[in-house]
């Protein structure tokens, strides 16, 4: 294979680094690429040997977040100039401010003030998570409410660790369903709640991976619970995310704007 | 106040162009700024109604990820040049490879080839949290072992959302502390097995917050079970992370390289 080898280098966790590359890269439609992710690398020993993979490598491209100019100087002594996201991305900034950067100025390493906060919302999101706990909903920001399987508790958490919101989730079941509204639990806390749907098609798939050939996981039985679900988030005027074509990071950011 | 108003626009999530914007703009530290997130800009009246808002706030600086050069174009007619990421980055990717980039390209909207994986793998760290159903352990990539409120289960969490890796976490309990070696649940896994381990003070405070001034939050207690857990940790060389100044991204990155 004559692909290229992206090495992603970052002085952190290389999350952002990776990201920019994948998003950048894909603006490439022919390239083809495997990525190798050099986190932490935040010392002139850790630089010099990420610098000697990268020379060693055959067809190597090299994206990188370094704050130190230091550190990414002994990566470019690979041959491979990197393209440095804050290299490339400060001297705009600081034109437009009209103040020179500080390169290795505010670097916000380890847990950031809102730390504790991500940590204790993951706590919550775990207590609260399939209805557990209902007296404890007043301490939500915000309330999850669908039927089994629409992706409450992947969404709770990834609210919990990327955004620090305490977030709820409670399973419409079919005794809900049956008796015809919300939850009293739930029609407490309105301005909280918020619903996810998807469609019947996909719920059916979802369900069927779980409990083959079930009456839980028929096309008829999806489709009812789902319409049920929207009749009680209309008449209360919930807001509702279909979830059908959406990832956890699309859906929780859906969530936090809505 | 005269700080600026940062808007970080982006055609999906936001995510990684806001990770961008408080990194680069962690270099101008005397910069006093807030940050708005306009996700999910796709379309041209989305981008007129963002660059309507940016025009009508005083002192704005925009970060953006735009994939479509014409949503830039748009969002540029608020009378502040962003700086696109795409915009600023590609350039020296395409001359790099000599080929110009499709800036509509192959961008990864939705779920990505690797989504399912992701989900369930977040299934399986919540049905093997805790020392919950050992009889799977040999499913896991990976095995977070440690003492009570070691930061186990957030980390387990945040590997499967981000990284798609499936983590189980296990608990050693004063029991098992007392039985002086891992359980043999344990040992029957020894290359899929992390150490998680932290300070006896920064373990003590948490357990505090917990149960004020009981004796499992006492710090000789802390330390016997940390102590202990350190010993078995060598015994088996079982590698090991030290958590005690990181976040729950970073613990995740060094355990994804471990």
């Amino acid at each position: 294979m004559n692909g290229y080898s992206v090495f992603c280098v970052s002085d952190h966790t290389g999350v952002t680094v990776e990201s920019v590359a994948k998003s950048v890269l894909a603006q490439f439609p022919k390239l083809e690429f495997s990525l190798i992710t050099l986190p932490f690398v935040d010392t002139a020993e850790k630089a010099r040997s990420a610098a000697a993979r990268i020379a060693a490598t055959p067809h190597p491209l090299v994206f990188s977040t370094l704050t130190d100019p230091q550190l990414r100087a002994v990566i470019g002594e690979a041959g491979v100039p990197p393209f440095d996201i804050f290299d490339l991305v400060a001297p705009a900034v600081a034109a437009a401010l009209g103040q020179p950067a500080t390169p290795s100025g505010g670097r916000t390493h380890g847990m950031a003030p809102d730390y504790e906060a991500r940590i204790d919302a993951v706590n919550f999101a775990l207590n609260l998570d399939d209805g557990l706990n209902p007296e404890r909903l007043d301490q939500a920001d915000l309330i999850l409410v669908g039927v089994s399987r629409v992706g409450k508790t992947p969404t709770a958490l990834y609210l919990a660790l990327q955004y620090g919101l305490r977030a709820a989730n409670y399973p419409l079941t079919p005794d809900d369903l049956e008796r015809g509204d919300l939850p009293a639990c739930l029609t407490a806390h309105l301005p909280r709640l918020r619903g996810l749907t998807l469609s019947a098609e996909r719920l059916a798939a979802l369900r069927q991976a779980r409990y083959p050939d079930s009456r839980y996981a028929s096309l008829a039985q999806c489709r009812s619970e789902l319409d049920a679900a929207e009749t009680f988030f209309k008449r209360h005027a919930v807001p509702v995310v279909d979830t059908t074509r959406m990832s956890v990071e699309e859906i929780a950011a859906h969530l936090r704007h809505s």
